[in-house]
C-alpha cells in the first residue's frame, strides 16, 4: 500500500490485513528467538574495555595514593574522585565514587530520605504520606520500579522535545508538599532519546517547591553516550541550581556500565557539599568503603575526560550501525502507513516507537509469537500502564546487526497487523 | 615488682607507680606514631592475593557460564555460588553472592526489615517500637554502629567463653516481642576471639522466639582464619535452626575481605530459600546485579575451599609472629601484675585485654600521649560505653612485628601507671 492507512478504503486495508496476516505465518515459521528488551551493551563493546580486566597489578597498587585493596575512604580513591568529578561535571568535594550501580546509588539514597530525610527537610519522607515522585514519562522502567517497592506514589508527567513538559511539573512541585522527588535522564532520556533544553534545566533548577525536602534525581546514565559528533549541549543542574539558591535540589548519578563494563562498571554521585556530608554520614554506617581496586583500574584505562571521550567513539562506530538499520526498516517498511512514530536519537541506548493507542501490548504479544522479544508495552509509564498502550521501547545495542533486521522486521509487520485489526 | 599489685605494700605501689611514669615519659619522648585500632590486613597479606588483579582476562571471561562483564543475575556468577555456597556451608539455592562488603549486605538486610519486614512475620521492624537486638559484649564496634544509626535499640548480652550467656538470651528472646534480632561473631569472635560451643548454637537455634520475626545476624566473618592447625569446630547453625523447625531464624554472612583483599573482596549471604527469595526480591529493586568478574575473579584464583585454605596457612605464617609478640610482651610485663587479662585467640583479627575496672579510657588515653593509637575504650560495647570501662581491643595485624615489640611496650606500661593511679 501506497498511501497512510488513515486515507485507505475499508477494501485496501482488508487486502493490507490479509497480507500482514500470512507475513505473520512466515515470520512465525522462521523460529527466531532474538531479544530488543534491555540496553545492553553487545560483546563487541565490552571487548573495547578488555584492558580494564588486567591493567591494574602490583606495581599500579603500589603507586597509588593509597594501598587500594585494603580498607579505607568512604566516597572513594582520590584518583577515581578526580577523574569522576570531572566526569559529572563538579568539584572534588562534591562527588562520591562507589560500586559498580548508579541504580543502588540512587534507591540507597531514596530509602535514606525516607528513613532519615534530607538536608533541609523537617521530616523523613516516610511521613508525607504518601511521597511522591514526578515521573516524565515515558520513562525508564527501573526508576519506577524503585518508587513502586519502596510504596513512593508517582504521578507520570508527559515529555515533550524538550524534557518534561515544565508547565505542568512546576504546578505540582509549587502546589504539593507531598512531591518530595522526581525522575530526570537528561541526557538521551530513556526511552525517547531527547536531551533536556538549557531552559528545561534552568525551571527545574528555578521552580519554587513547596516540599523544602524536595529533590531532583538527575541520572546522566548517557552523558558521553553520543552517536553524532554534534550534541545537544546539556546545562550542569548543580550549577544552575546554585545559581537559583537551590544547591541542595539535584542528586547527580552517572556510571560507566555503558563506557566499561555494564557489569563491573563504577558508579558516581554527585551533589552540593552538604549532601554529600549527608550521604557519606550514612553511607559510613553501611560500609568500609567501595571497590576501589576497580576504581583504580578505570583511572589507569582511561586516564582523563579525553580518554572517556575517545573510548565512546568507538563505542558509537559499533552501535551507530544497529541504530541506523532500525531507522533504515522503519523507514521502508512503516513510515508511509502512518500509524507510528519513532524517535530518532542522537545518543544513549533506545528507541521510542509510538503505535496507534490501544495497539501496544497486541504489537509486543505478535512480535513475541514470532520470536522477537520486547520490552513488555507499559513498562515505560510508572506502575506499568501506558494510558494510550501504545508506547513500546526497542533496545538494538545487544543483538547483531542482521538480528535487528530480522527483529524489525517482525516489529514492522506487528506493528501493521495489530494497527489494521484496531482500524477495522 | 615480683608480686601482683593488689598483694604489694603501699610503699612498693608508690615505687612501682614512679618508675611506670618516668617510663612512660620516656615513651613519649620516642614520639611513636603507631596504630592498633582496625582489624586492617598487612601489606605482606594483601601481596599473597596479587595474582587476583590479573588472573582474569578475556579467556577466563569468555570461558564464564555467563559474561561477567555485562548485566544479569542479582545472586552472583553461577561458579561463584558454587564456590561460596561451599564456603558458607549450604546449598547452591540458599547463598546470595554480592560485592565488596558483607557489612553491607547486613546493612541493608536490616533497613528492608524495617521497611517491610522478614518472611514468617506479620510487621516491619519499625513498628515493633522500638526494635531491639541482643549485642553480645564485647562485641563488633561497627554492628552497633548499624543499629544506632538506624535507631534500633540495642540490649548488651556477656560474652562466656562459650559465646553469649545463653541463659540470659533465651530469656530476652523468649519475654519480649521487641527482640527482633541478635548479633553473632560465632567463630574467633570480635574481639575476644573465643568460638561458640555447639550447645549454644543449637541453643540459639532452638530457643522459643516471642517476636515471630525474629533473626539471628550471624556474621562469621574469621570463618577460615585459623591461627593454629586444630580450630574448635564450629557448627553449621543453619542445619541446627532446620532441625529445630526454624529455618528462616538464621542468616548467615561472610567475606573474603581477609582473605582477598580488604577493600576489593566478595560478601555472601546464606540463609533458607524463603530468606533468599525474600532478599532477591528486595535487591531486585536495587541494583542490576553484583560485580561478576570481581567474583570470576576469585573463582580463578581459589578454585575451590582447599584453596581458600592453603591460602589462609599463608596468612597465618604471616600475622602468628605478631599474635605471639603480643602474648610474649603481656606474659613478660603485665601478667604477674594481677591488674589485666589477655585473651588467647587461636584465630581471627584481635585481642581483647580487660583491665581493672575504671581504667580502659586512662589506658588509652596513656598509649595515644605516647604515639600508640588503640580502638576507643568503649566502642566493644553498645552506645561505646563499657559500663565497667575495662575492655580494650587490640588489633595486632597491621603494624610490622618491631612495631607491636614498640606499642606493646606502651600499653604494659599504661596498664601499669593506670592501674596503680586506681588502686592508689
Amino acid at each position: 500500500m501506497k498511501s497512510a492507512y488513515s486515507e485507505a478504503s475499508p477494501g485496501e486495508r482488508d487486502d493490507e490485513k490479509a497480507r500482514a496476516r500470512a507475513r505473520h505465518g512466515e515470520l512465525v515459521d522462521l523460529g527466531l528467538a532474538l531479544d530488543m528488551t534491555r540496553g545492553k551493551p553487545c560483546r563487541a563493546q565490552l571487548d573495547l574495555g578488555n584492558e580494564i580486566l588486567t591493567c591494574v597489578g602490583p606495581t599500579e597498587v603500589a603507586a597509588a595514593t593509597l594501598d587500594p585493596r585494603n580498607y579505607g575512604v568512604i566516597d572513594g580513591l582520590p584518583e577515581a574522585k578526580a577523574l569522576f568529578g570531572q566526569y559529572m561535571g563538579v568539584g572534588i568535594g562534591e562527588v562520591i565514587v562507589g560500586g559498580n550501580s548508579s541504580l543502588a546509588l540512587m534507591h540507597d539514597a531514596i530509602v535514606r530520605a525516607l528513613l532519615f530525610g534530607v538536608p533541609g527537610g523537617e521530616r523523613p519522607w516516610s511521613q508525607a504520606k504518601p511521597a511522591r515522585f514526578l515521573c516524565p514519562s515515558p520513562g525508564y522502567d527501573r526508576h519506577f520500579t524503585v518508587c513502586e517497592h519502596l510504596g513512593i506514589e508517582m504521578i507520570a508527567v508527559p515529555m515533550t522535545e524538550d524534557g518534561p513538559d515544565m508547565d505542568e511539573v512546576e504546578h505540582l512541585v509549587a502546589s504539593d508538599d507531598s512531591v518530595v522527588g522526581m525522575w530526570c535522564v537528561p541526557r538521551y532520556s530513556n526511552p525517547t532519546g531527547i536531551t533536556y533544553s538549557d531552559e528545561t534545566t534552568r525551571r527545574l533548577a528555578a521552580m519554587p517547591a513547596r516540599a523544602r525536602d524536595f529533590r531532583i534525581f538527575w541520572d546522566n546514565a548517557y552523558a558521553v553516550h553520543h552517536l553524532t559528533d554534534s550534541p545537544r549541549p546539556l546545562l550542569n543542574i548543580l550549577d544552575a541550581a546554585k545559581e537559583s539558591g537551590h544547591p541542595n535540589r539535584p542528586l547527580l548519578f552517572g556510571s560507566t556500565s555503558k563506557v566499561s563494563f555494564a557489569g563491573a562498571g563504577v558508579a558516581a554521585m554527585a551533589a552540593s557539599e552538604e549532601n554529600i556530608a549527608d550521604q557519606k554520614r550514612h553511607i559510613s554506617a553501611q560500609s568500609i568503603g567501595p571497590d576501589k581496586v576497580n576504581q583504580l583500574r578505570h583511572v589507569k584505562f582511561f586516564g582523563d575526560m579525553a580518554g572517556i571521550e575517545a573510548h565512546m567513539k568507538r563505542h558509537a562506530t559499533i552501535i551507530r550501525p544497529k541504530f541506523e538499520a532500525v531507522v533504515a526498516a522503519f523507514d521502508t517498511q512503516l513510515a508511509k502507513t502512518g500509524v507510528a512514530a519513532l524517535s530518532r536519537p542522537r545518543g544513549g541506548y533506545f528507541f521510542s516507537l509510538d503505535a496507534l493507542a490501544g495497539t501496544a501490548r497486541r504489537i509486543v504479544d505478535l512480535a513475541a509469537e514470532a520470536g522477537v522479544k520486547l520490552t513488555p508495552a507499559g513498562a515505560t509509564y510508572p506502575y506499568g500502564k501506558d494510558p494510550n498502550d501504545r508506547n513500546i521501547r526497542l533496545a538494538p545495542t545487544f543483538p547483531e546487526p542482521e538480528e535487528i533486521d530480522q527483529a524489525m522486521d517482525v516489529i514492522c509487520n506487528s506493528v501493521k497487523l495489530a494497527s489494521l485489526e484496531k482500524l477495522g
